[in-house]
């Protein structure tokens, strides 16, 4: 596997970009659109929120066959609770660009992101279909990335090429997400562009295991969005061999998927609101992976916590107070924490008690936290951001 | 009911208290005794994290006869994750203030709070007892109040006065609580006292119904303590006949302990850590109480919904977000969300979207959000803090 430098998902074969300013935002690019010159394969996983975005429903029937040649998308208005009108709104875009296109309505998936319960300014957008269209080329893809934004910091999208029956084949990924973040799934938007050729089946497999293992193990502040959506298009310009189902190709091809989009999460919560740090924390020896990732998600989203990182503040309590408010099965006198490699807490007792060595040991800018439930065998790691009064003040305002 | 202007937890007959500084907290008091002259019936609700505070297994032996006579409350440390040597130190306070109260040990109760993690400076303490029980009298009630207070910015106390059976009856309580509060319970203590005569039976069933309608149902922060503790010492001084189980003096006493406790309660969410508004969150129409509960706790609780009342910001899509994510029953078209009295969604549409109209709204110091799931008829109300910059600066700090 090779990390492209500069890659961008217009690094995979056949995928063309554009994006503009549209006036949804106050100013910078609002409006993005990814193009693959031939028909795709396509996936997609959405919120699990019950209040979903209206494009959500739109594409789940778009991708009933499984494919798809352009994703058009929005930031600065999440198209969320506008009922109907919503509704219609969002097909009116997607026929627009069909029509712009050439191609088939069904072949346009859309999404939105941004403040929810507001209605689209729909003729700002539809007149701007034209221009977006045109415009399309294959060095866009920075200005896309940046079109996407709601309050992250910087652009995130990166590509890397694995080779496959001696083709290359390229994955790239575009994301935006840095609040309302958790899983299932983060709030967070991630477009996959990929050339390889991959059976439908196999492609919705590997991007299920993917987004399991990546974007739904972050939490930047324990908020679940309406409009989630990570989709793939695999247009199979590489011209490798199909990958089929249980293949070992199947088998790296996953592999580079999950790299991708764990790599991608990774950013979202780097770059989470008023984040400085990163809470990577690891339940072990519960008694089910249920519990063991209800666990996780007490710790990361525990605002004490999180505080006591973001203040290098040597509190450690706060942990085993989180853990023991999760509902999960364990003794108190058996649970271990551990903070940076290092044992803080054991056999009910503190063990490192030099308040100046704590702090040292936080004054990292990932710190890790390891709480050994010694209850039973299952495992799992969750990655979360610090709290700071940036945070709250990003939140307060933003509107 | 009357409720007794400057009224303390001395106001009910017998019942005397002190307070001094011993050195736990940088300065002012942070070592408070609550004392009744006679041997007094008892009874008490503990945190149901899984990892207490040492006190809470002393106190629950102690109460097993469900009497108790005196109560010994430190700030400043929690004296909780400290094992075997944190029960020692707290027997050791237990023996030295029976000592010198010339009472038993088992009418002894004790409760901590403060930093998890650390050993009581058990030398410091024992020795200033005998100062602190030679200073009892009928007028350091504000003193003690001010003792048990970690970050609270003012003592929380109150007494009312109630007849029964021609006879003046006063129940009183002190309370302490800012931050790490969510049900079961808040992070505080609440002591009540009253001259009540009443069964120990019938005690512990007021007491239950008047926590889980009052502290249980506020949210400061989402955080479950390790050391919650609501204890009520009934001394019986008051020459009322007996309250006893299933009487109409009985229901008279609960409602007058469960408005005291939920004065209380709401007191803590006003002083919540860095807080200015109170959010009372009522969840109607849910399929089960259970639901209801869990949607109200999840908007409560919601870092995005408590921004938006700090900021007196109009995006209200935060809170159908919030309640999409709760995990309970619904249609998303029959959900509907009222603002201050105003619906703003309502049919899977905004209703109401003048931003300034939202805006006069909020400016208020208590915010009502009611949410109508129309799935059934179970309904529940929770209290909870908007979210600023000064909470995460304190708990940033707090150490």
């Amino acid at each position: 596997m090779k990390d492209l430098k500069q890659g961008t998902i217009t690094s995979p074969l056949g995928f063309k970009t554009n994006a503009l300013w549209c006036g949804l935002k106050q100013k910078n690019p609002d409006l993005g659109l990814i193009y693959s010159i031939v028909e795709a394969n396509a996936a997609a996983v959405f919120t699990s929120n019950k209040v979903k975005a209206a494009h959500i429903e739109i594409d789940q029937a778009n991708l009933r066959n499984n494919s798809a040649q352009a994703v058009i998308i929005n930031s600065g208005n999440a198209n969320c609770c506008t009922g109907k009108k919503g509704k219609q709104d969002a097909l009116k875009i997607i026929s627009g660009l069909a029509k712009n296109l050439d191609i088939k309505e069904k072949s346009v998936l859309i999404a939105s992101t941004g403040v929810i319960g507001k209605y689209l300014p729909i003729n700002k957008i539809i007149s701007k279909i034209p221009e977006l269209v045109k415009g399309l080329n294959f060095n866009k893809a920075e200005k896309t990335a940046k079109a996407i934004m709601t309050t992250d910091t910087y652009p995130k999208q990166m590509a890397v090429e694995i080779k496959l029956n001696g083709k290359k084949v390229t994955i790239a990924a575009v994301a935006k997400g840095a609040g309302m973040i958790c899983p299932n799934m983060a709030t967070m938007l991630c477009f996959v562009t990929t050339d390889a050729y991959i059976q439908p089946k196999a492609l919705k497999q590997a991007l299920k295991e993917a987004v399991d293992n990546s974007f739904n193990c972050i939490s930047v502040d324990g908020e679940m969005s309406t409009n989630d959506t990570v989709a793939v298009l695999a247009n199979g310009l590489a011209g490798n061999t199909q990958i089929k189902d249980k293949s070992k190709e199947l088998k790296k091809f996953s592999a580079t998927l999950k790299y991708v989009c764990f790599k991608l999460a990774m950013m979202i919560v780097e770059d989470g609101e008023g984040a400085n740090k990163i809470i990577q924390t690891t339940i072990k020896g519960a008694k089910s992976k249920q519990q063991a990732q209800a666990a996780a998600l007490c710790v990361v989203n525990s605002p004490l916590v999180k505080t006591m990182i973001a203040g290098n503040n040597p509190n450690w309590g706060r942990i085993p107070a989180s853990i023991g408010a999760a509902g999960v099965d364990f003794k108190e006198e058996k649970l271990e924490v551990t903070l940076q490699n290092k044992i803080v807490y054991k056999k009910s007792s503190p063990v490192l008690k030099d308040n100046k060595v704590l702090i040292n040991l936080l004054k990292k800018k990932q710190v890790s936290i390891d709480i050994n439930l010694n209850a039973g065998k299952f495992s799992h790691t969750m990655w979360g951001s610090d709290l700071t009064a940036e945070y709250v003040k990003i939140n307060t305002e933003y509107n």
